[in-house]
């Protein structure tokens, strides 16, 4: 991997790199923020993985997360939200499909299936990658993420009971199969078998009885987005009925914006802080 | 004045307003950032002066400040850099010239006198306007900012001793009058008597005799700026010769982006909350 940029923040250093991913088949873009404590011993790592349109910048720029990553001495990774480049399968007329649009899935359906394997890329490829390369502590990971994102950090923990010491979600979709969103990716990366969508799916995948875990998930009241796309009463519901320890906030008059991400990452970047104790 | 937008974070309220300022003579957007504290009393008020090619947006959205001024509870004022609309004076294909660049002057020349007026904008109407409409106390504010709105901040507390409790700056331009930009826009703005220039140039109003005031200033010196354009040392040495109590911390490796400005703005913020006691 290759370093493409180094900004000094907090006292740690935010960094850039781009490899040629052989999940995604293609280069990748992410950054890290490494807090000042990994200049001198290796660090747990906390992924935030972005919703749709962003790239790995969004978070870095707009959340406000890297002060309490280096308050706390855990490792930010940002990864982008889809393989890129002129030659990756694209809807560019379309905000919520193709790149920029990865949904954390392993895509079944040409052309989507050549590079959209941001679920294997996301668990495994890069976790190993930086792991090997950076000063992280290999293993010791919790993740988060917002709207798609949040999505993607459910369906990665409760598919991988034990790999992620914590998990929690910003303004998740919660229930993909059911909403315009999930619908409109689900069809084009996994095909019309509604049955397969389910493995990519945290409402379902706890209805399937996927290993409880502690959900904390924060959701804005004013968010223009709850009623049609992200349904967590649907995910409360599948919780409950399978004893699964959701803590949902409904926050209110709060939006879907980075405002509201930067009022609440800190609480949630405490929490994995304290998950990843060594 | 007329609210555009609303964005609830940190338990307060992040809003935007357009109104018809005299001033400037065109319509005019501003941010300004209402703690919770705001919602039962009047609160102090920080203006932050934002540079080149930033609107009110920048700050809001890529400095963290919110977080801060919730904690503090003080309101946070920010300005856009210029008159803005397809009438007013502009150099579309410049970054460091017309809109996006007012320097905080009362221009002389034609046709930037028409409309640029930031001088006046900022140190009178936009402060008798909030003061007027929203729960700031009238009267008791301080002024920071970056870049060109860290000269912004430092010209506009030494012009008018006893109106600001308390400047400081990020990464200023120390001495417009000797760097590229300066003489850009003041040739432009002001016309070519390099005396008249003088009046807006922090380090020419401290040699001129300027009421001392402290200076605390931020300045990294990984900044890719900070040799041609910024000039620090100017300041401090004009200030030394007349004992003003200038605190320059060089930030090392620190550059000029809004992730050195999110490092050092809480310092700054917790520096005139308090200097705002009521």
């Amino acid at each position: 991997m290759k370093q493409i940029e180094a900004i000094k923040e907090f006292g740690g250093w935010l960094r850039r790199y781009q490899h040629n991913a052989i999940s995604c088949n293609c280069a990748m873009t992410f950054s890290v923020y490494l807090p000042p404590q990994a200049q001198t011993q290796q660090v747990p790592a906390v992924y935030f993985l972005s919703g749709l349109t962003c790239t790995d910048d969004n978070v870095r720029v707009k959340a406000g997360a890297q002060r309490y990553a280096s308050e706390l001495g855990r490792a930010l990774v940002m990864p982008d939200t889809s393989p890129r480049g002129n030659d990756v399968a694209d809807e560019p007329d379309r905000y919520d499909l193709g790149q920029g649009a990865g949904f954390y899935v392993n895509a079944t359906q040409a052309p989507w299936s050549r590079h959209y394997q941001m679920y294997d890329y996301v668990t495994k490829e890069l976790p190993a990658l930086i792991e090997s390369e950076l000063p992280i502590i290999p293993g010791l990971k919790s993740i988060t993420g917002h709207s798609m994102g949040g999505h993607g950090a459910l369906v990665c923990a409760l598919k991988n009971p034990g790999a992620y010491r914590s998990v929690s979600a910003l303004a998740p979709i919660c229930h993909p199969v059911q909403c315009g969103w999930g619908e409109t990716c689900f069809s084009a990366y996994l095909g019309n078998d509604r049955d397969a969508w389910k493995d990519y799916d945290a409402t379902e995948l706890i209805k399937a009885g996927a290993q409880p875990m502690n959900l904390p998930i924060d959701q804005g009241t004013g968010d223009e987005f709850l009623d049609d796309q992200l349904h967590p009463q649907n995910l409360q519901t599948a919780g409950k009925a399978k004893d699964f320890p959701i803590t949902l906030r409904m926050q209110r008059d709060y939006d879907h914006s980075y405002h509201f991400i930067a009022t609440f990452i800190g609480e949630h970047l405490a929490y994995h802080a304290q998950a990843l104790e060594v």
